[in-house]
């Protein structure tokens, strides 16, 4: 039995807690006592809580000598700076914490002090990168990596079709970012959203797939001479935001209104999607991944396909996101615990798909919990 | 030969000045310089101009004095005030000019001086209205009437597939002020851009109609016991404009941004749209225009269809908008001042059907212009 300790009892760290806490002994800490609440309610008795502010002084550095592992399912504004601090003191982090920083640059500090971070493991980035690592692992040549992810509401309601897990201003923020992809080898920029093309997924139907910044660490090493990564949204959603972005409603410069008054229209729209973005009581949502990794093995050219597809879990009212977010993350952190000698420093998930048996082993775990990753093979030309 | 003055030298007023001044004395009056030249041009050396503040005081008196007839051209904030003082002084009136109160409102005053102006005459409010009534006039029962008009480019280029030959804040208006329809003969309120249709019209496709606030003063004297008027758009703007107003974008209420500031989000609407709805150089635009009559006559069901496409004219350089605008309200004012002894009074379009010849002199007159109306006369049942 390990020790862990989950940073921020959001809807991520509440989940990875029930997770944990069902072979282990699990601390959560967070600042607000009403997520406290709802995070012991997930697993009742099995979890210890602490009401504390991870940003005062020495909050952390006790944190990282109680416990084995130390899970990071923080806010943006301070999930970097408390990353930072676990490892100076050189402890064992599974993070998952959304932050605009790059979590890499870390890296030195952590092969000094001895710490291990597991950075990015979510579903995308996370499963997305270790899957698509995994299968280029598996050809002797990788020679396109396409990943397709989104999060949606199970119905896609006018006019947006369109629900967000998270702040609206952090979608926003994918839409308008130029996203990175590689080419013949080379990182290029493409605007944001474009490339859109509709992909098939059984069940659903046609997604619209378009181009966003989620490669992330996959840019500095490519896992082959082509790689992208798109984001799936119900049909007829992106169309809405590139009209809201060519007219000017998305624009983060200030426009002036008379009178003195000036607004950034962005501010304004993050506002007004806040409400029309919120997911309706009852109204569900969905997780929906494709990693596509196209190369040659044994004289032949052949694509490997893993796909998911994770619906809400009704019983614990568990949205898909939390569940797809989470689950990845509290099976790495029992891994992490168990090493005996990890490498020291911050790893992206897809440094990650070389050790013995954890992807084969992620994906049996994820089957039990009912999050079933299917793998195809095909032939082609 | 009779004298006319031309009371803002605007897009539509320039053209009407230019119309009038093949065989009459125009005097153009306007506060702007340059929109003076530009009048001027239109018709060189036919054409007297005036530099004035229409709202200084004795201007409107004096103007009405000299002219025979005079032409409302004006902004809406001053149309009001204007045409009350003109009425005020006995004077003779066309306006065509934009307001947001009710011109009718002023038939008191001039019957008192024994004024006569005849509002809203343009094309819709203007022939809209006045060949509805003619072609009632021509049925012993009418059943039904339906306007549906546009002003469009004549391209329809995504995302909004919408340009706008005025401000963005008056089009916005009318997607947001409730429309009013005659239903068995009674007046109802319909949410505005209800009732959504695609309608073929023939050299262009489909467009698509909703229901306006466009009926105005025969919401007061229906024609028939059913009554809508509709705008027409080319497919997929009215969705967009929809999903802008669901989402509160169009919201007239004050949003507040934090730190004490707020933003009405109309407001930043409008502006935004001032320039994703301005006409590029050399774009066209387009007035559609299909005005329907069903009753009954001779104990037959009839349906008399007036229908008109006007395009921009090359050679002169003048918007559609203008045209189909300017050439009623030209042609009207010639009219009013031949007219011997014209009833006193404020008087809509429609009210001015049944003065003799009227009509087919205008249609006659619109077609020398190049603007054809055509008529279609069906079998119903």
């Amino acid at each position: 039995m390990a020790r862990f300790a989950v940073l921020g009892a959001g809807r991520v760290g509440a989940v990875v807690a029930a997770d944990l806490a069902r072979e282990h002994e699990v601390l959560v800490v967070d600042a607000r006592p009403e997520a406290l609440e709802r995070a012991q309610e997930a697993a009742p008795g099995r979890i210890a809580t602490r009401r504390l502010q991870v940003g005062a002084p020495g909050v952390l550095e006790s944190l990282a000598d109680e416990a084995d592992v130390l899970v990071g399912a923080l806010a943006s504004r301070v999930a970097h700076e408390s990353l930072r601090r676990l490892l100076g003191r050189g402890a064992r982090v599974i993070d998952v914490s959304f932050m605009a920083e790059d979590a890499l640059a870390l890296d030195g500090l952590a092969r000094e002090t001895g710490a291990v971070a597991w950075v990015d493991f979510g579903v995308a980035p996370g499963m997305s990168h270790l899957l698509a690592a995994h299968a280029a692992a598996g050809l002797e040549r990788a020679e396109r990596v396409e990943i397709l992810v989104g999060g949606l509401p199970r119905e896609p309601r006018p006019p947006f079709r369109y629900k967000a897990g998270f702040a609206p201003a952090d979608v926003l923020e994918e839409y308008l970012r130029p996203a990175r992809v590689v080419e013949r080898g080379r990182v290029v920029e493409r605007p944001a959203l474009a490339e859109r093309e509709l992909v098939d997924f059984e069940g659903l139907g046609a997604l619209e797939a378009a181009l966003t910044d989620g490669l992330r660490s996959l840019v500095h090493a490519p896992l082959a001479p082509e790689m992208v990564e798109k984001t799936l949204r119900w049909p007829g959603h992106y169309e809405l935001m590139l009209a809201l972005r060519e007219a000017g409603f998305l624009s983060a410069e200030p426009l002036d209104l008379g009178g003195g008054r000036a607004v950034r229209p962005l501010e304004l729209a993050a506002r007004l999607l806040e409400e029309a973005w919120s997911f309706a009581p009852g109204e569900e949502d969905l997780t929906v991944m494709r990693i596509t990794v196209e190369g040659r093995r044994g004289g032949r050219s052949l694509r490997l396909v893993h796909e998911v597809l994770v619906g809400q879990d009704r019983e614990r009212a568990t949205t898909s996101m939390a569940r797809a977010t989470a689950t990845p993350c509290a099976l790495a952190a029992r891994r992490l615990a168990e090493e005996r000698d990890p490498e020291p420093g911050v790893h992206p998930p897809e440094e990650l798909a070389a050790l013995p048996g954890f992807v084969e082993w992620l994906l049996a775990e994820h089957e039990r919990r009912g999050i079933r990753y299917r793998l195809r093979e095909e032939q082609l030309g």
